[in-house]
């Protein structure tokens, strides 16, 4: 890796290759199965990404904040979703970018609907988010009176097109049965479909959680998948079986600041500040904070022996270290980091650098 | 606050007055005990803050990096100190850097001090890190071959000049005991002073953590103290005790999503992309990511009833909210949350806005 040379301090390495591979292997499977790939952007949060994306065909994303979006308007989206609970503060920004891009957010609550249903002067399309039962946000599946409420006060505008429901299943980040919370997922949006649809008949209903979308094979009738972290990828993943070590797409490259045989520990420069605090636990209880790959002419490699950091501060990691890893290791040698969330990794590093030395975009809000 | 008007989105309020007088008490506690202080700046990371730090009488800094050291120099400093076990790969920028600053750095071992040795063309100072025993990097205390060894090579050199020793005792966040932990760290450089200072008279010793700082009276024959939360604070110092919850310098304004009233949870946008995901546990065993106050005119008011942060997610967070909270809320307003960690929400936001509405810079790297 020429690039390795001329890195002297943290540093995000972003393997095209790996990263094209997941757009491909998902696009892949939302084409058999008949669905529209409609990326979560939070991820990369990148042009380049971006246009790798188009070339799997790729036509729309979906965003967390309005600044987000800013940062994707013009780049040629058919449509961009800001998947979010509106924020009402920002009805004159999203107006104003509805006015050159198709755009669309989330409903769950009536003074919401009615501000934007006032307020805007450009038409937006609208879910109405479902809350998937782990309580963090949305619409009771069963609360037709809000859902009702929200659609009357949505056609008092014609700025407000309904396009249907979008349910986040987050909770097969924490549920071993995906199959199961799929059921309910499936079943959630198709009895609203069916419920809605003499009235809407375009409607369409979104999920999207890259753990289902990765493992699932049956989504039933659900229109379109919003998965965002299955473009990088990470441990976390890997330790929900939605993808193998090989399939992350981002290493943070770590100067080697001070070892210590007899410990077994490898001080680097890479900490929270490089790779937020986002932890796995390890089976006697203690923690992982990301762990170590040997980097190469061409990317990274996964050692046979696995070395992981065992804690972080704000800038300081401390690795515990393999024999493998100590046997040839030296201080002022680069090391590699699979980021336990690469979604938080590649936020607080704000960009890339590819494996061929070339920057990579990364929004700055 | 005519400021609050203007915000639509997460917004890092800094209140001048509280951060003012958080300087001022330590610099006179310094002063009062003939100690020299010198500031950690990774926590605010801001030339105004700089500015407002040098009105204290403050003439040096420490920071954590390279890439902070440099957005530092050319203001005035009389040294900045990189706190940090130095990393080799950094040699050309340090050198480079010092040409028109003067800069210390820390040394743990041979293999770095070797390099500076050969490598530097402007004089640097360093101090040899102590390991404070908690194991996260430095010397252990008794390694006299080790610390002699890394004095040896830089006796090789006119360009690394000697300064003494750090301690940063961090493990005052865990401890419960500070006043022994204190007695352990004094007695240790003390111990290195004695031993050192015959061929060293100027050797001084610094140590240098907020816990301490804050509630420590008795410093003993230490030179120097270095913390760096203490100049905002927040709910991790309230939580050890160093402060009240009235000296957190910082909060984060966050927009007011959603209200489940049965619930008693409120939705803000506002995660881990804002925060970071630094938690404290309540008695519970719950998990608590910030507190709410109420923003005012005049800065922000401690609510009479506690409503905290209960989740977080990239964008999201849930509040678990008093009644009282709950009485005087809607969708769309905006409130306040004292973050846990300062530190790494600063570094998450990359900026301020005082409550008069005045941007307050923080480095980008």
């Amino acid at each position: 890796m020429p690039v390795l040379s001329d890195i002297t301090s943290p540093t995000l390495l972003l393997d095209e290759k790996i990263c094209r591979h997941n757009l491909q292997v998902m696009s892949e499977k939302a084409k058999r199965n008949g669905k529209k790939l409609i990326p979560h952007f939070k991820t990369p949060q990148s042009h380049l990404v971006g246009k790798w994306a188009m070339e799997y065909g790729i036509r729309e994303i979906t965003v967390s904040s309005i600044k987000m979006a800013a940062y994707f308007c013009g780049q040629g989206w058919d449509n961009i979703h800001i998947a979010f609970p509106f924020n009402p503060l920002e009805t004159k920004n999203l107006s104003d970018l509805a006015k050159n891009q198709s755009l669309s957010v989330q409903l769950i609550n009536e003074a919401v609907t009615e501000k934007l249903a006032k307020e805007l002067e450009n038409p937006v399309g609208f879910f109405i988010e479902i809350d998937a039962g782990y309580g963090r946000t949305g619409v009771e599946v069963s609360d037709f009176g809000l859902i009702e409420a929200i659609l009357r006060k949505a056609k008092s505008t014609d700025k407000l097109k309904f396009k249907g429901f979008y349910l986040h299943a987050g909770h097969s980040y924490y549920e071993k049965d995906i199959q199961k919370l799929y059921e309910q997922t499936r079943a959630a949006l198709g009895m609203l479909k069916s419920k809605y649809r003499s009235e809407y008949p375009d409607l369409i209903t979104r999920t999207g959680d890259t753990p289902g979308c990765s493992v699932i094979e049956d989504f039933g009738d659900i229109d379109e998948l919003g998965p965002g972290n299955f473009v990088f990828y990470d441990l976390m993943q890997v330790a929900l079986g939605s993808c193998k070590r090989e399939d992350v797409a981002v290493a943070l490259a770590v100067p080697v600041v001070d070892i210590k045989k007899e410990r077994k520990e490898i001080l680097i420069h890479g900490g929270g500040v490089h790779l937020a605090k986002d932890v796995l636990l390890e089976p006697d209880g203690g923690k992982n904070f990301g762990e170590v790959v040997f980097l190469t002419e061409t990317g990274w490699e996964i050692p046979s022996q696995r070395s992981f950091l065992k804690s972080i501060s704000q800038e300081h990691g401390i690795i515990k270290a393999s024999d493998e890893l100590l046997s040839h290791i030296k201080v002022g040698d680069l090391l590699g980091i699979l980021p336990i969330h690469s979604c938080m990794t590649a936020d607080c590093m704000k960009g890339y650098t590819t494996i061929n030395g070339q920057k990579v975009d990364h929004a700055e809000g």
